[in-house]
């Protein structure tokens, strides 16, 4: 059983909640209506040692790097829906093979982005006791109630564009320096530019099949047109190693000429990789129409197989 | 280093929180001020397995005892602020020991308590890696803001009151079937008798004496006067187990007897417990004003010598 079928199944369980809802569990973040007419956002993500950060060998994380990771991937779900951060709250169970310089290591880096992005650590909880360190971080945003976007707004006819480019996180350390992409979110949200977004933190081609998912349609993607992280980062990484961190979007066929004219983040790359349309499944195609997979893994599902 | 030590220096380094963030960390929520005159509250709080929570022995936790446990934590940190809780997220790093009937179990623990406290589930993180399990949670609530109960209201000849007995929660099985005291909280909130609360987590003597500091003045206790757990508990444990996740709260004077008279819980003990007075240190004494300590250990530097 996958994460996400594990969360859907759990959310479903629970009574309806009250009207103020607006954004349910699924989404990146989920939202509820304030007074003013934005959303509040939240959303909880963790990190844990030997699985998002290793401590030994040539790609041995610093203690700030992995604080920063921890908040950069929460600002990523808020820049995914369109969002601005406000706080943070953060726990950390610390593990045997850390102790408080690390801790303070690990808030340096984190209190170093907070600072940048404009976001406040506003409570925390620390204790001892796990063998692997684990640090979770809740982040609260705010976005415009109208701005909001989701990742059911995809529809036939649509442009799959995405910033970036993708593949081999890891070793090349990208996932612990990255630049979450909120200026870039909001901008897209404010400008009413794209229907539907998701950030890449599971891989392309599962990130872009929940996009699928969620808008009930098929996404066929030009493969000759991924931006790959590196010369020598093929096309299974490119679509399926994660931790990228760019946004994936869908835009209406007619904003998309605006979107590249208008585009005023010259500095990082901005493609067109594909074409949302009807299809028996909502999965990810490519430009033949066969199902993208690779080793039997099939976007969407490839958790389910691992 | 104490853990408030380390969050209090740590929330010192950053940039003041912008005008919204009406109650800043260190209490048991941080408040921001929604626009409609309420105060959203929002707490992180963790358990780790083997440290908040066994899996072996006679004091073993069933899956759905530590889910309901983290949430419990957690409404108690809202019920201490005399608020209303909304929502709550989860991230939960599975240990070598739990699989997903484990978790299947935890989240029935929660849920249930959820439907109780009507409290929504909204967001959560799964992830396998550590050896031992650890689940954060993050709980929202709001109070209106005039209501708002923070640890610093304590003055001089406001009484020291409680709710509860105290000592032995661990060897009773208490921490894991608490009820988090939220309707008693909001009661005293609402009806504006309190001056100044907190919830019981680490132990009387340190929470209690957390009111002091942050109120500036002592606290005398009257020892004989506190309620203890069963018959065989001592006053050492009582002032200094923990987990009993009861309320400590100032009374100014002359609301005492309507507190008495018309506090509706009447299956909850009620207590006054003793008496805040100026002191040469923000600490708790007892009756005849000495310092109360065991093995060294006094109030609200309990953790500094541990």
């Amino acid at each position: 059983m996958t994460e996400d079928d594990f969360l859907e199944a759990l959310f479903k369980r629970m009574p309806v909640p009250p009207g103020e809802l607006v954004i349910p569990p699924g989404d990146d973040c989920a939202g509820f209506r304030m007074d003013d007419g934005n959303l509040m956002l939240i959303a909880v993500d963790q990190v844990i040692e030997g699985r998002h950060f290793l401590e030994e060998g040539s790609a041995a994380a610093s203690p700030g790097q992995v604080g920063r990771k921890v908040l950069a991937r929460n600002l990523s779900d808020i820049a995914a829906m369109g969002g601005k951060p406000l706080y943070c709250l953060s726990s950390v169970a610390l593990g045997s093979r850390h102790d408080m310089e690390w801790l303070n290591g690990f808030f340096d880096g984190m209190l170093g982005l907070c600072r940048r992005c404009d976001t406040h650590l506003i409570g925390g909880d620390l204790a001892r006791g796990a063998g692997k360190t684990v640090a979770s971080l809740t982040i609260v945003g705010s976005v415009r109630a109208e701005h909001a976007l989701r990742r059911g707004g995809a529809r036939e006819g649509h442009g799959f564009w995405a910033t970036g480019v993708f593949g081999r996180s890891f070793p090349t350390g990208h996932h612990l320096d990255f630049e979450p992409r909120i200026a870039e979110g909001r901008w897209l949200a404010e400008k009413g530019l794209a229907a539907a977004m998701i950030d890449v933190s599971d891989g392309l081609l599962i990130d872009a099949g929940r996009i699928c998912r969620a808008s009930g349609v098929g996404l066929f993607v030009d493969t000759g047109a991924v931006p790959r992280r590196t010369g020598d980062t093929t096309l299974e990484e490119a679509l399926t190693d994660g931790e990228d961190y760019e946004l994936l979007f869908a835009v209406p066929k007619e904003k998309e000429e605006l979107l590249r004219r208008d585009w005023p983040f010259r500095e990082l790359p901005l493609a067109r990789l594909g074409e949302f349309r009807s299809a028996p499944l909502p999965i990810v195609f490519d430009s033949s129409g066969k199902p993208l997979e690779f080793k039997g893994r099939r976007g969407w599902d490839h958790f389910d197989r691992e």
